[in-house]
């Protein structure tokens, strides 16, 4: 990302670990490519709260809030937030007590909510769509989706980071955009389970497609128009992420398809799948909202109870969908 | 599908060769899979039409016509046809000939359009969705779609097709869930090309997206609803053959893209795939309805005309996509 920004403006990376940012002084290299001579990588929030006045929070969702709560004392209002990440934040509740307490939409929060509660900032955004990142580092073109309610936050992001190899498309739907780039891990692990278990590409399509209509589902009773999902943020990330062996997710579910269990796979993993606690929440939130959502509850399934992913393939073979398309 | 269908009922196959249907007595073997019990080949259209009352006919578009018009003598209207064609029949005027003289929305008729042109036959319907058939061979599980104005030819549709292996969803819209079927592959050529010239995910999902928003603009200058475009039959089969190795579409595209001609390509492959037909006729059919569809003309350029794909990624890039979904 910060990359791609270079080609464009100045930009400052902040790291939290001061011997990476030592080392990377020494070497710019990292992930096997060059940092761009107009990147700089420091150590210390003041200094990138006061010298930038765009700045995109690129952190796990389970971070996200003490990484605002460290940083909100050098926010002003004039600051404007793009985050790029896809994921829910619960805080007040423990992922692991989830299924004894259950969550209730108001627990609730995407990212942009955590900057508003944690901060004075109001200008907020979100950069989502088919962001492979290891595609990017080999320069590869993609298209990237900015969310917000706020013109000028869009044409911000859109200075600094549309390029010959990054189209960047707008949209106001802020929700929708940042509910399709987080409910769509849930499918990617679920398309990833599939291939690990030698399924093919008749039944990953279908997979995916009725997700995406859960995923509407989702983001209606959330209160977000369909709008977002039918385009680069949703469609265009559900199926970069859901059949690319580059994403985090389909990775992840493919191990587990292939008879891993979830504690080996997140044992050796460098961090749990966005899409794996995204599944937690949101089926005890369709729960909760009693949404019919039969793929959320066979992946749950499968991922936390050890439910034979045969079984859950019959039970959605053999659903009985009413419609093929019944949200427009 | 023969196979599949005799998992419920008794299978007449009809072949116009009767050296195969010989050897197919004898061997029982076909594509290395064994026939059903239940499977008969025979090399009679008449007693096809005699015993059956339900005819699935599975030709290439551009044999269509001829083939209704051997059939028709032996049909009545007590027949159900059902077929499973994705492409479209432009009768009058030869392929080659398009470019110079152009086609308009009269000159185009979808299969079931055919049908009831050349028979008296009255209750129509079309087999879509994500079918890739190397993997039906296999015995994978998948979902298709049947698209019909009449619930008698659904329900008898769903009779000799749904198993355990095989999920039929139903929709009345016929023309929209013939033309998803057609135009998508169109959009699989393409996402072959990108991936054949060496590109990545994150663009084969912006190219996949924006192709849909292409097919449903298509689709609605040629009279359908949106809906189809959004199940099964639309995205389903979009991304089962926009992403596989085993569509036809797909593979004839990945050659393209390595930087062989069309006219190499066409002589080494068993039929002329039928995204190259579809993209003739769609291309000079936008400019005739003066559609804005830059990707069909740019795939059309490289496919056609020897334009070099990196240009018209390029161009694509920095195309000047106003919002990102706007047929909502």
């Amino acid at each position: 990302m910060a990359n791609l920004i270079a080609q464009n403006t100045d930009v400052l990376v902040y790291s939290r670990n001061p011997a990476l940012v030592e080392q990377l002084a020494k070497d710019r290299y990292r992930f096997g490519v060059k940092l761009h001579d107009r990147v700089r990588v420091i150590n210390d929030l003041e200094r990138v709260a006061g010298e930038c006045q765009l700045i995109f929070p690129i952190v796990p969702s389970n971070n996200f809030r003490s990484m605002m709560r460290s940083v909100t004392k050098y926010l002003e209002p004039a600051h404007v937030l793009i985050h790029g990440t896809k994921g829910l934040d619960v805080t007040g509740i423990h992922l692991d007590d989830i299924p004894k307490k259950g969550i209730s939409r108001r627990q609730l929060h995407t990212m942009t909510d955590v900057i508003k509660e944690e901060s004075v900032v109001v200008r907020v955004g979100a950069l989502t769509g088919p962001n492979l990142a290891q595609e990017l580092l080999e320069g590869q073109p993609s298209a990237s989706v900015v969310a917000s309610k706020f013109d000028e936050v869009i044409a911000r992001a859109q200075l600094v980071l549309a390029s010959p190899q990054l189209h960047v498309f707008e949209t106001y739907d802020l929700l929708g955009a940042e509910l399709a780039g987080v409910l769509k891990n849930v499918i990617a692990l679920g398309s990833g389970i599939l291939e690990g278990h030698g399924l093919g590409k008749n039944i990953q399509a279908m997979l995916i497609t009725r997700g995406l209509h859960e995923m509407v589902y989702f983001g209606r009773a959330l209160g977000s128009e369909n709008r977002a999902f039918f385009g680069t943020a949703g469609i265009g990330d559900l199926i970069a992420t859901a059949t690319s062996q580059k994403s985090r997710n389909y990775t992840f579910g493919h191990r587990l398809g292939k008879g891993e269990k979830l504690a080996e796979v997140a044992a050796t993993s460098q961090e749990l799948a966005e899409g794996v606690r995204t599944l937690m929440i949101t089926r005890h939130l369709a729960r909760n909202l009693r949404l019919r959502v039969p793929i959320t509850e066979m992946l749950y399934r499968i991922v936390f109870e050890d439910f034979p992913v045969d079984e859950a393939m019959n039970y959605l073979i053999t659903y009985p969908y009413e419609v093929d398309v019944d949200f427009l």
